[in-house]
């Protein structure tokens, strides 16, 4: 029997933008999926409350066996902290604690790249396409700073983050195909604004390094976000809520039309939760997780 | 006696970016400052119900009195459908309704461009600084694009618009300050947003002028206004509520901060307007007014 968990994550600044060549800054936040696996006879029995996770946890057993050339029957159950469809990366995390759990078992021990890279392969065949992001940031944790066609830098930053949910699941699909359809109409006004924001993920990255704040470069962006049409009447009253509560800065986080927000609390974290919660939503307190998967409990 | 009329005005586009040298679009609403002005014996007597109206009366009277080089007795009486210190242009209605009006008593006839002028001088004594944007736009009416450093240009457009009061007073310096504050703290990011902005205003001209639809542009301008940090959560409420409600485009105009926000509503405009009032806000339905002063009523 073992515990596995990994993180699920949040961009802090850069998306939609990441899409046409700018850099993205990626961070684990300390809510996480657990994967609670036994070996048994025969079989694969998965224990979960959401439908969703099934698909990502049994291509990702296949995946171990394949890679492991052995297999064995399996209990599994999950048990997770992130909503699903929320833009928090809840079916990367999933994938990679599977697979973290499954390898464990089997004795095969894996190194975070190759886990990573299986959990990115589980990702692609359940839904067809998928950035690799999610799963490396749910296998290493930390803040990755993405740039398209370079490897990830990793950044030693701590952050205090609350992360609003709006409740609302969105498509990224269509809000992608949004922006894109804004930018065939109006491409010189529209692609300043996607540089702009890579310029504000170049300097959030310096600041972050240097230990400096980020808040107003969050409401920053938060605003050129709603300039590209991407957010919703619910998000920005998270984010002014956060705001007038002492948060730093905040902002939309994924792909918008619903979903998250975050907001940088470097005091004020039960507050800002609070009026997150008071406008009906949900609130989860998650700083940044510098850890990544990992074992949590192996009884043998 | 004698009743004369001069129109509010909104920005259409460009706001805090004209303080840069971009372009900015303005035009005339339809609600009015009413002046009716009868000649007494002597004195003058004034009667309002906004404090504010009277410096402006009282200076308006003074200038007309001296570029006429004769004087009356006077009575004048203001009637007002715009909200004082909402970025509508109240106080240059006023004076330039009251210039129109005592100049016509005096049987000075004064041209348009006469009455611009001694209404920026008005505004100009009574606040100390003052663009002549908003008594040309007062004087004149239409839509005018104003450059910096350039001659006014009178753009021939329609535009059906709902303006929403927040019924929240705002200081236009402080928030112009504001913005500067954050162009100097971050201004490889801050500057493309204003270059932008004045993008969008010239856009906006163009399509105007061919009679397209600029609601898109709004939307797009007003994120960038939520960029530059000078939107409210009551601006945005009314902004979605607009948009929700069957606007083409919705953004906040003048300086932020409170004030007011415009709605494009080629149709729906009842339902927009009502929209608004549901937010516990004051709706106006104001096309564009072609005209500007105008004299309603002179009986001798």
């Amino acid at each position: 029997m073992i515990t596995t968990s990994a993180p699920g994550k949040v961009i802090l600044f850069g998306e939609h933008a990441v899409v046409y060549g700018e850099p993205a800054l990626v961070c684990a936040i300390d809510k996480r999926v657990y994967i609670h696996a036994s070996k048994v006879p025969s079989g694969l029995k998965i224990i979960s409350g959401k439908s969703k996770d099934f698909r990502y946890v049994k291509k990702a057993v296949e995946l171990v066996f394949e890679h492991a050339g052995k297999k064995c029957g399996l209990d599994i159950k999950i048990d997770s902290e992130l909503p699903p469809a929320s833009g928090l990366g809840s079916s990367a995390a999933v994938s990679v604690a599977t697979i973290l759990a499954v390898s464990e078992l089997l004795g095969a021990k894996l190194s975070k790249a190759e886990i990573a890279k299986l959990g990115h392969k589980a990702e692609l065949e359940v839904q067809g396409a998928a950035s690799p992001t999610d799963t490396a940031i749910s296998t290493f944790g930390g803040v990755l700073f993405i740039q398209p066609k370079k490897k990830y830098q990793r950044i030693n930053a701590a952050l205090p983050l609350v992360v609003g949910y709006t409740g609302v699941e969105r498509s990224t699909k269509i809000l992608v195909q949004n922006v894109r359809s804004l930018k065939e109409k109006f491409p010189e006004i529209v692609n300043p604004i996607i540089r702009d924001i890579g310029k504000i993920t170049r300097k959030a990255k310096r600041r972050l390094e240097n230990n400096e704040d980020v808040g107003e470069l969050m409401d920053i962006n938060h605003g050129l976000l709603c300039a590209l049409g991407v957010s919703t009447e619910k998000l920005n009253e998270l984010v002014y809520a956060a705001r007038k509560a002492g948060a730093k800065g905040a902002k939309l986080t994924g792909a918008g039309g619903g979903g998250c927000m975050i907001a940088c609390v470097p005091k004020n974290a039960e507050k800002v939760a609070r009026a997150i919660e008071a406008c009906g939503c949900t609130a989860l307190r998650a700083p940044i997780s510098k850890e990544g998967a990992r074992v949590e409990k192996h009884a043998i």
